[in-house]
């Protein structure tokens, strides 16, 4: 059994996933209308698990607990998804430290906060993980694994093949960084759009165009190093950091760039190096940004079907129209 | 006719792109084998675009010209992919404002040099504008349009309905930033990634991982403003702003946040705002992610595939394992 601690968007997202996965959930939540929430949560996640092949036939069963303690009591592992509050999330691990036997681990959701600054109270913090998901995340693969300076490196272990047994994509940190590593790239991203609206830059809807209808067409095939290393054409990553490196002193952000020395220019080109050919990856992508546009177009809700900031669908049904 | 100056990655991606939708074109290049390298990115692009529903009959004829007057001589439009050197660009767009007529526009697919700042050696600056467009731009639909202090306010708006024409997805920025919209949140992305490499936070494949098998998967359905609007579940941007605010404090980037004044926080709720319910938001980003998941997972190189960093394919055929 699995415990859920949180009936918020992350934790009902979390239950909804171990549910379908088969097994039994108790949850809890100081609201008094957490059982409603979550149920809302679970059945909002229902047709997407299903379609993804999990029949409602082979789901666990949810149980509402009357308490914290009465939640984890049976509970193999433990899925904390609290409001993000250091001082909240500090004294709910030391408890779920203290009311779980030595053969449970106890994950965080954190969105940021290193295990070291949320164990500080428990007894035993040797359990204690992040096991950071994103939303939501029944749908989303990715988990962050990363474990405080008191954390087990076998709870680390377990942790992540915990989640790996479950389906989940893993990234295991071997050191403490705050927002672990997605949300340190999408933090950087959200702060520049923040600046932008501040500045009257841009608007809102024109930073979330940007995305849609540009990188992040790009982004669920080829993550940004190695659409990088395809924006180098054959010289791969090394000649798009030697055309680009000069952007990195621009005033492309309000980010200053490292500096791009030989050790950070091998270390991008080896990272990105691959036995595909250049020719290769550029098919992979063109199939997949082609997929991806139509998956989008087919997805969007009939009644606001949102076409382009232009105004213009990305359907190509529309004759060309040669100038001469 | 359209003029494509430049036969790298994006000069000979908008060669295709211009082609598939019918238009004549008419490239130069100064290096020897221009020719060749254009014909390569246009037959690698052409699967692509027969696949958008651009068959081989419709498409217009392409021209390698001698030289640099001889491919503009006759164009109505003229776009400029030359390599990202301010000094080079400064010359060329020079030459080529002066080699076409009144009625030409002369759009650059610079990366991030604001048009003033290019403009500088033009005699006539009024036809120069910036059309940036993401690599291949013969499939990314986004082209961001933005004029320099002397660049007709017609030309910007001539620019802007041109792509539009070609089925493009137009962003026409009212003010000039290094980096326009798009490349500034990339940017921010990107030196991100450079700084956790150089001090050994994550490995490349981590980071690309981190977006592929995260993030990256919404990102072409709901824009990051979007994206952090469905993350405050019902209360939305206002309630994801009072929740994750203090994180703008937090060192999870090393981009600090602007201050969260009241006039943010409203411009960011107010432009996050729809009509459309949070259920339904989130039922069009669950088909969507899902759909997402699976165009990628059909599209990788079959003898590639490529499983999440996990060692494990996304795929849910593995029969649940219940605990108990």
């Amino acid at each position: 059994m699995i415990a859920c601690i949180g009936a918020g968007v992350i934790g009902g997202g979390w239950a909804a996933y171990f549910l379908a996965r088969g097994h039994d959930v108790t949850a809890w939540d100081p609201a008094p209308d957490a059982g409603d929430r979550l149920r809302t949560i679970v059945e909002a996640a229902r047709p997407a698990l299903n379609s993804l092949g999990f029949p409602d036939e082979a789901w666990g069963g949810l149980t509402v607990a009357g308490s914290l303690a009465e939640a984890v009591a049976d509970a193999e592992f433990v899925q904390e998804s609290a409001p993000e509050d250091l001082d909240l999330k500090r004294r709910l691990l030391a408890d779920l430290a203290a009311l779980t036997g030595p053969g449970t681990i106890v994950a965080s959701s954190t969105s940021g906060f290193p295990m070291s600054d949320m164990a500080t109270l428990a007894e035993d913090p040797t359990r204690l993980v992040v096991g950071h998901p994103f939303n939501p995340p029944y749908l989303i693969p990715l988990v962050e694994v990363v474990g405080g300076s008191a954390t087990s490196p076998d709870v680390v272990e377990a942790a992540a093949a915990f989640y790996r047994r479950l389906g989940k994509s893993v990234i295991e940190m071997d050191r403490e960084v705050p927002g672990f590593v997605a949300n340190r790239l999408q933090e950087a991203l959200w702060r520049e759009a923040l600046h932008m609206v501040a500045n009257g830059e841009a608007t809102v809807e024109q930073i979330d165009a940007s995305i849609t209808e540009g990188p992040g067409l790009r982004w669920p095939v080829h993550g940004p190093c190695r659409t990088f290393h395809l924006a180098g054409g054959e010289g791969g990553m090394a000649h798009m950091l030697d055309h680009f490196g000069p952007s990195l002193l621009a005033p492309w952000t309000r980010l200053e760039a490292p500096e791009l020395t030989p050790e950070l220019r091998n270390a991008m080109v080896e990272g990105t190096a691959t036995d595909r050919s250049f020719g290769e990856l550029v098919a992979e992508r063109d199939r997949a940004v082609i997929a991806i546009r139509r998956a989008v177009e087919g997805t969007r809700s009939a009644n606001a079907g949102r076409p382009g900031p232009s105004g213009r669908s990305w359907s190509s049904d529309e004759p060309p129209a040669p100038t001469r």
